[in-house]
């Protein structure tokens, strides 16, 4: 791809502070930049790769009035350098999903309905009863079991399963490897006080514009449905369990788990390997840090951290006196021996 | 499927109060009861949801003699309301399994044996010298390598890998996106310093009636076996590395890991997220608390937390205690100056 | 596979002490011996199996001059008795790699190039211009996306997804389930204040003789590279986050995770379950232990531990201190009490 850097400034109505006929064909980090290459800078820290970047071009905040000052290359001063170099590097990532077509390994039960300019790809099987959207891509070595419903726009990448009656929105991001709607984790004593296994009955929804990362789980509800609503985004390899319901435009990062029948608000921020326990109910804009367990409900917009987690800022009061234990070990001892030499005086 | 109430009754050896023809076609939990559904109540701090209710007809214990009182759904009493409603979720998950015959784009060596109705999924491959029970469900995008002995009634869900020579029992569950057999991470340093693979040249032997959650990994042993015992059940996104040896009806919640050669009792629970580190020994009757940490061999009947884990009832009491340390750390700088005046009296 | 002692003798450069013309025919652990079978034994805490081991013969370090009188078993002596067993192992588990040959029902795409002594399984699909390289081996079930390369003598195990553009260098082996190139976790607020998805239009670089672990994940670069260097060895489960550049020989132990952009250094030993938050940069020959998150910036030759981790002698002290919590509240307010009395005296 190539455009004139006057094209992309019209597109993220920015201004041109130099040469408005070069022409981008890439895109880089500042540091990494080369000729040809647009850049952006949103943080003053790195203010100093803007004197030896070899990028043609930067994207840079309007309110960088300096910038101009310190670097060769052209700017585009725009009101969010972040966000207009998303959407460059969004075009950019256009000209990779030119897949169309459906592979002649692939097999799609006559009972399913496939819609417009979708992509199949090769060694994919999608069971009965299924309605794929227009625009619907899925790569090679997929499984789409029976009765599933695929919105439009959605991305299913390689080697993913979605298990029968699950129900997938639109414009969603579905990484490799994914599996949803496997068994929720249900057992019951029997006569004989062995585990009998529950069918799980239920299903997934997938709400529309939710991403899904590599080789996350998401199980099946026993009865009814685990729901992922709109908008929200999980990482890599996370596990979700039957019954569980997350809120809109709630993110959670890699390895975190969530057990059965919790319910989570919207807009939270979950961080790495937290760990969630079952039947809570957490609130709205909860931010939860890195490698927490969570072990009752949790309100609206508290922070928490610690396992079990409690108040990000007591929790971090707590640690550091932690690391101090040893020294207010000794310090407690020698007041002990102090006290008992007054009180034996 | 439909069934009426009397019919339900009779299964479980139950008791009707109210109208013992109403036909039930569905399933619910309490709170989501529609006309005609079943629900359940094991639990009294539900029994709010039973004016509301509109279940149809509900599998109460024999004990609660209150109940009949407070709602208008037929009731059926039971001993344990909640196993007599799994094996009527289990009756009702059975029309799920229609699937049979072999898809002509699976593919079969001709030294492998396939018992009597079996299903073959799309995709699926088998290796060389395989042995596949009667009754096997193998769902679409599996791999079974070579030299691999399933069991009968085992259902294989899609998209899972079995690698050569492991050996898989009867009555098993294997959900989406399992691999078993990928190599032990075994590692020697070789002449020049650097890590030299060890292949492993041992298998996985899965015992009956275990269940296997989506994306769990289950290593092949360096010599010998990885041993996964009967009625063993274990959640998704777990790791068991080489020569572990997992006793009999050991539960296994999700995300937990087990290093090498660690050999864990029969009758076990441990929670989401616990790491067990190699070459340990753990007791039966032991329970670990979710993201615990094992570092050392744990005792018949112990019930351990923390990382690393000690008695769940001082981990606790340490806890509350640490939460508690920044007001420590005053009372005793407080205490340090009020001794220091007393000594320079 | 049959080898008499003085063939393995010759292989390893030992000595044998007793009857050098046994033959072997397998491999065991010094307590599961059986007639025929090679053992070994490295450390003098497994002396007391030589007595009734059943091995035929076993490895021993030259330095254990005792061992002789311990055991009826042949020995060879050796100078690294581990390392020469997995020399031995590695020999015996060529055995098992004997596939071969292009399976019909795999596609590949023509404007791709595949190499010498190949071999490709069933269901396998490969994309538009990729690079195979002699002696590769993909197993059923992989899909190779475009523009891939793949260097020579590399095995990927079945079920494996490597997505476009990313490069795989020589001698690695990527074990089932392995997701790489999946999409990096970036988002961009709108300007309707939603998660706008930032394409990933990187790769993934795997240099030489790396091992990753079954279902472990490794992100694309945002732009640029997501870099597994020379050496590395990855176990199962693990996550990789875009534009993490893991250096030579560092081992990482199952189910760690490694936030976005993050660089560690050479010859680290990481456990499992660790977090690594993102952007930080981690020195060489760094050892970190299971369970910890690390939060900050980490010097060469630390070792650390804890969530967040601090130096591995600190944090033990700290543990030890930990537990006796309770006792120190109790003992502070008991001097409290005294303190009180004395002041008003």
């Amino acid at each position: 791809m190539e455009l004139r850097v006057k094209e992309i400034a019209k597109m993220l109505k920015g201004t041109v502070v130099g040469d408005e006929n070069i022409v981008i064909n890439s895109l880089s980090k500042i540091e990494q930049g080369t000729k040809g290459s647009l850049s952006f800078l949103a943080n003053s820290k790195y203010f100093h790769f803007l004197s030896t970047t070899k990028a043609s071009a930067i994207l840079v905040e309007q309110s960088m009035k300096e910038v101009s000052n310190l670097t060769n290359a052209t700017l585009i001063q725009v009101e969010d350098a972040y966000l207009s170099f998303a959407k460059i590097i969004n075009l950019f990532g256009q000209e990779n999903k030119q897949n169309s077509g459906i592979h002649p390994s692939s097999f799609v039960d006559k009972d399913s309905s496939v819609g417009k300019d979708v992509y199949i790809g090769a060694n994919v099987s999608i069971g009965k009863n299924c309605d794929i959207g227009d625009q619907v891509h899925i790569y090679p070595n997929c499984h789409i079991g029976d009765n599933v419903t695929i919105g439009k726009n959605t991305i299913i990448y390689a080697g993913t399963v979605i298990n029968s009656s699950c129900q997938i929105g639109q414009d969603c991001f579905i990484q490799s490897g994914v599996v949803i709607g496997s068994d929720g984790f249900g057992f019951a004593n029997d006569d004989n006080n062995n585990f009998l296994k529950i069918a799980q009955i239920g299903n997934v929804i997938i709400e529309d514009q939710v991403e899904i990362g590599a080789n996350t789980t998401i199980d099946r509800a026993t009865m009814g449905s685990t729901i992922i609503r709109q908008g929200v985004k999980l990482d890599n390899l996370i596990q979700i369990a039957h019954n569980v319901d997350i809120g809109r435009n709630t993110i959670i990062a890699a390895q975190s788990g969530v057990a059965g029948s919790t319910k989570i608000g919207e807009n939270c921020m979950i961080g790495g390997q937290v760990g969630i326990i079952g039947h809570l109910v957490i609130g709205n804009n909860v931010k939860i840090a890195a490698q927490s367990g969570v072990g009752s409900n949790v309100k609206d917009d508290q922070i928490i951290q610690g396992s079990p987690a409690f108040s990000v800022s007591d929790y971090r009061k707590s640690y550091v006196s932690f690391k101090q234990l040893p020294q207010l070990f000794s310090l407690v001892h020698k007041i002990e021996k102090q006290i008992n030499n007054l009180l034996n005086k």
